[in-house]
């Protein structure tokens, strides 16, 4: 089988993906339409409507709504990603200047909220109660993480627990919507509708650990952002939550985020070099990839055709992925 | 026709939202759980859950999928308020302090997106196509309208036709959105949901209208509102517009939002009382008189049964609202 050929047809679908989109948001009202549009055009991987497609390839049915559905998951997430940039105060996204500071913080609740509503707008296309009922309970989830997160900032009894929770809320349970969306669309055998959902649940949880890793490594610089960035926000994060076992970096993350919520500006690089030194990151991988393979038994047990192998594939991507 | 207590079946219903609101609400996560219930507690007119429920009564079926559409009505209804008060920093809100003050503007972005997402939820036990359609489409009306307001803040070239476009966006298609939901919830016939529509939206028009014209009366005090206070923010209402066709006005007007947008605070009074001294009160009210009397005769061509009275009751009602 020539994957390399099957990647480019997801290519091709991505590409698909962006004109729904360029074609609704270019028609929105300014500077909705500016925000909106830089926001796309500043890249983005479009890893869920990706998966939103693939996963419809298991469907009996024509691909047309998972298109539809493909598109809304992404709007969605341009809004989720707005409105997470301004609760974290973050200064780029995809390199660019974030929208909240670009404009303000009202414009950017504003455009957060037009993404919402235009990504409603193509669901309700979709005659599906199910989809509805996932997507409207997944948009819930996606507000209570993003609760979850901005309460435990600079707070030190955060646990795994909490950790494990934000990532399945704003991360884990949106892939696994992205996944079973597509295979609603195309009508998919309810069983494998289910199987699709744990897929993207499981590379989801994957993710979300490797960028929380790759936010300790040297690459984050060529993303425009600072290295150890979640830990000087007052984010922990799973490499600092398992380097905090020792009892030196626990008093060092205490001492910082104490002097940190106060508005101080403070010296996080020896902190960071010790979590870096210690064996926080490779464990941090292993959960990962104890994600990643119940994801690849997953995907064994699917039928076999062509996208099972994408999947495979993505899996190997995903192990090693840098940025 | 015992209207009374017609009136007295319609505030049990209300009670019936305010309950499923509060059982759902109740299940949130804090400070969601507390921010949304103490705007729920501090009270509201519950206007447009009420106005769903008279027009659910012109329908065939029963009205158990309406109470579900009422309820996502209010919720919505509650997250656009939060958002706004954000965007105009207002005070208060039904006499208590507004959320992004009593908590920050972070968490009422938030509490606010989850509330939409809460609305979605039960939006989605509702198999209606074009319900929504209608649903999703309003919001992003009220988004724009949003927008529409906030960027002619201060802005003196701002014309009667922006004003009214605000106003449908923000306030009267969602009111005829809210007599419609009703009427596609009992499945009424489709010549009969378009009507209640219209209904709805001229009552909306004309409802804003009057809201605008009671900020600058005395009894906003009581509202624990200053007079005056869309002006003072910067935003031209009808009676400022069309008391700005006095060239004296529109002078005051000039001055004061140059300097209030350079952030210095002004004395308002002056203004505020040659306004309320000049005909532009009387000239606004007859502009909603004009709005209400296009809703008295749509009603007047309902069917002949109690909810219809009960239409015509809330003109009269509304005709002669102080507060």
């Amino acid at each position: 089988m020539n994957l390399l050929l099957q990647y480019r047809d997801l290519e091709n679908e991505i590409k698909q993906i962006d004109q729904i989109l360029y074609g609704r948001l270019s028609q929105a009202d300014e500077p909705i339409r500016s925000a909106a549009i830089q926001l796309l055009q500043a890249g983005g991987k479009r890893s869920r409507p990706l998966l939103c497609l693939i996963s419809s390839s298991f469907g009996e049915r024509d691909r047309t709504k998972a298109y539809d559905m493909a598109s809304a998951i992404e709007l969605i997430h341009m809004s989720s990603l707005i409105h997470d940039d301004m609760i974290d105060n973050a200064q780029l996204r995809r390199g660019k200047k974030t929208i909240h500071l670009q404009y303000n913080t009202l414009i950017a609740t504003m455009v957060g909220d037009y993404l919402v509503a235009e990504a409603l707008e193509i669901m309700a296309l979709v005659e599906d109660k199910q989809a509805h009922q996932l997507f409207s309970n997944t948009l819930k989830q996606l507000a209570i993480g993003e609760l979850i997160q901005y309460q435990n900032r600079y707070q030190l009894e955060r646990s795994l627990k909490t950790y494990f929770k934000k990532n399945r809320n704003k991360t884990a349970k949106f892939i696994g919507l992205s996944c079973i969306l597509g295979a609603i669309a195309t009508q998919a055998d309810k069983k494998l509708q289910k199987h699709l959902y744990l897929i993207g649940y499981y590379l989801g949880m994957s993710y979300q650990i490797v960028d929380d890793i790759l936010d300790f490594s040297s690459n984050s610089d060529e993303m425009g952002k600072l290295i150890g960035q979640d830990l000087r926000e007052g984010y922990l994060t799973l490499p600092t939550l398992l380097a905090m076992n020792d009892d030196q970096i626990y008093k060092k993350v205490h001492n910082l985020f104490k002097q940190s919520n106060q508005g101080n500006v403070l010296d996080f690089e020896d902190l960071i070099a010790d979590i870096k030194n210690s064996d926080a990151i490779s464990k941090a991988y292993q959960y990962s990839q104890w994600y990643l393979e119940k994801a690849r038994q997953k995907i064994n047990q699917l039928p076999d055709q062509a996208e099972k192998y994408i999947f495979l594939q993505l899996i190997g991507y995903l192990s090693k992925r840098k940025y």
